[in-house]
């Protein structure tokens, strides 16, 4: 692989407009009763017609951001709007607290116990909104919003397990998810909130949960940032520590801080370092920060989203400092993702393979995995291309 | 290997009193604290403190059990005592819920969401009464057993996450729990008490549970007994189903219940002929009845306690039906776990293979394997080939 910027902006665009996204129009639009089938299998037949919230409302902003961003076709709307009716009619309790599953019809399944429904839930009306200009889009996007902000404390709520005050952590998540919604948000909040979020959480994430030394970026930390040594607080996710290390390079470029970016390109080929599979290449799901053994019984299992979301922060990383290691570490992971997870014959990715790259589970989504990463992905490793072409 | 069953016999004495006991003897006692460390790695070195409720009491009814049941070792009492003493005094919340962890000192850290946690508390201290005369333990395991039948119909109780009416379902763990707890506390239960809810368990099991027609153990099904058609409801827990089957062989035993006994047998056949991977040997941990992807991520590992419960299954199912294909199974299930899953270099099994075969995880205890599942495994298998015999 050279450098062909040009080229690859091309593959990217080409997988995401004549592979991908057909994938996803031609099999999991539910016509009848509303919403998207997700659980989809190699070849795209349906084999369960539950509906997962965090994946109706991922799919509906995939296909309102690209009518936002990419071109205004009237099936893109047309797809954003039949989840966007169904999941108004359908997502929330009396509360106004997204639930996390439904089934086919769109009665409950599973109570709103995850802050990431209504995260996912805020940005997916948010594009909405601003795709279709209804009034009742932008009003679920702000309670959706609200509730996130009214939650982000304590994200559980009353299911939450944890002891009080035995051994306080924050997560990760949590700044991620606010910087995150505040960018999504950004066209319905003040400039002063905006700056005021992305400062708190990008510092947050910096200071407490990379650790300098190690350079890594721990899943779990006590609040002041220090390590707990117990299984989540030596928990590693590196597919989630280098998304938020593109998250933080985005943020620093969009206000020209080039340490900041740079600190991020640090952490990130760090963490890449430390969860490459040198024996079978790809990239750990799970790891013990002090090489313990992890309790996750799948933490050796190669899943599409960290591969996709390492392949945009490399892709970006080196558009934005042109490090050697980050185009050394994209061709790497270039070869692995496209070898292994993308699946020409039947179009869009697999999503979990074994340690050994080997097909895992025979489909292309399941409660997990919907229409998000894989066209999220796509899309912004084009624009990265594009640019550097 | 031939029908020589005293050999058999001695083969799981001595695992059990010169291998596995001496393991746990050696390394999980913390005569500093009180409890039991139970993340060891395959050495025996502990590599995490905390104290995980079902462990604990785990630990303390296979101590008691062996005093009770094999020799009046005055250190095997002791070592119950230690955890017995430990969770006395901080196992439960106020109003006698059970917690799910605690730290190396005691303070809470998960809360009482499991009904196992007070299942395995009642079982503890049931035994540990039984070899203390302690009337203190008695009353513990007598207001665990109450916390068991106040909560089986809502088992998570306020945290479960379950939307109520729309698609119920009831779980196998939940007869499997009461049968088995009945057994353990059946010398404080009037006869009649114990014979009703063992004819309901069983009648339940063996009627709502198990597909006759498919001949599988299901995981969760509807209250009637039949199919849901989702995740949960094509949940097949091979390991799960097997241990159900030697719980309602051992019952029907002892009420001469030929009929039973033989549909269980059946069952346990039918399950690991659906269950037996055959490419790479051993029993997958999860599977999806209907040959969908399963939800979980770790479907394809060998578990230890799955291939234990089957030896156990399958020499009782031989000591009471004679039938061949049980022989011929305990031999194929006795070569995959001997030479997989044992470790006489350092001592008891190991816990988590791939699908391969291969070490997952370089431990002989953490969060969810504890001194359970091999020393009783062992036990009972000795018991059946000396009788046998």
């Amino acid at each position: 692989m050279e450098y062909d910027f040009k080229a690859l902006a091309q593959l990217y665009k080409n997988a995401l407009l004549k592979d991908v996204i057909p994938f996803w129009e031609k099999h999991s639009l539910d016509w009848e009763r509303g919403g998207y089938f997700t659980c989809l299998d190699r070849e795209g037949n349906v084999y369960d017609t539950d509906k997962f919230v965090w994946l109706q409302n991922r799919q509906i902003w995939i296909f309102s951001m690209l009518y936002n961003q990419l071109e205004k076709r009237e099936d893109w709307l047309k797809i954003a709007a039949i989840g966007a009716n169904f999941l108004a009619q359908h997502g929330t309790d009396a509360d106004g607290n997204w639930y996390f599953a439904l089934d086919r019809a769109g009665n409950p399944l599973v109570q709103p116990y995850s802050i990431f429904s209504d995260c996912f839930a805020a940005m997916a009306f948010s594009q909405y909104a601003m795709a279709s200009g209804e009034s009742w889009a932008t009003e679920i996007a702000l309670q959706a919003y609200n509730n996130v902000l009214r939650r982000k404390d304590n994200p559980k709520g009353k299911y939450n397990k944890i002891y009080p005050g035995t051994r306080p952590m924050k997560a990760l998540a949590v700044p991620m998810i606010l910087a995150n919604l505040t960018l999504e948000m950004a066209w319905l909040l003040s400039e002063e909130t905006i700056e005021n979020v992305l400062d708190m959480t990008v510092r947050e994430v910096m200071a407490d949960f990379l650790d300098r030394d190690r350079g890594l970026i721990y899943e779990n930390v006590a609040p002041d940032g220090s390590h707990v040594d117990c299984f989540d607080g030596r928990l590693i996710n590196p597919g989630h520590g280098i998304e938020a290390m593109w998250f933080v390079m985005d943020i620093a470029s969009r206000r020209h801080d080039a340490t900041t970016i740079n600190q991020a390109v640090d952490a990130m080929l760090n963490t890449l370092n430390f969860a490459w599979d040198v024996e079978y290449g790809g990239l750990y799901y799970f790891l013990d920060a002090d090489g313990h053994p992890p309790q996750q019984l799948e933490w050796d299992r190669k899943l599409w989203w960290v591969h996709l979301e390492s392949l945009v922060a490399l892709a970006m990383g080196y558009r934005l400092t042109g490090r050697e290691a980050c185009w050394d570490w994209y061709r790497k992971m270039h070869d692995y993702a496209w070898s292994h997870f993308a699946d020409p014959e039947y179009g869009e990715w697999f999503g979990y393979l074994n340690r050994r790259g080997e097909v895992l589970l025979n489909l292309k989504g399941g409660k997990w995995k919907g229409c998000f990463h894989v066209p999220r992905a796509l899309y912004l490793c084009w624009q990265q291309f594009q640019a550097l072409s």
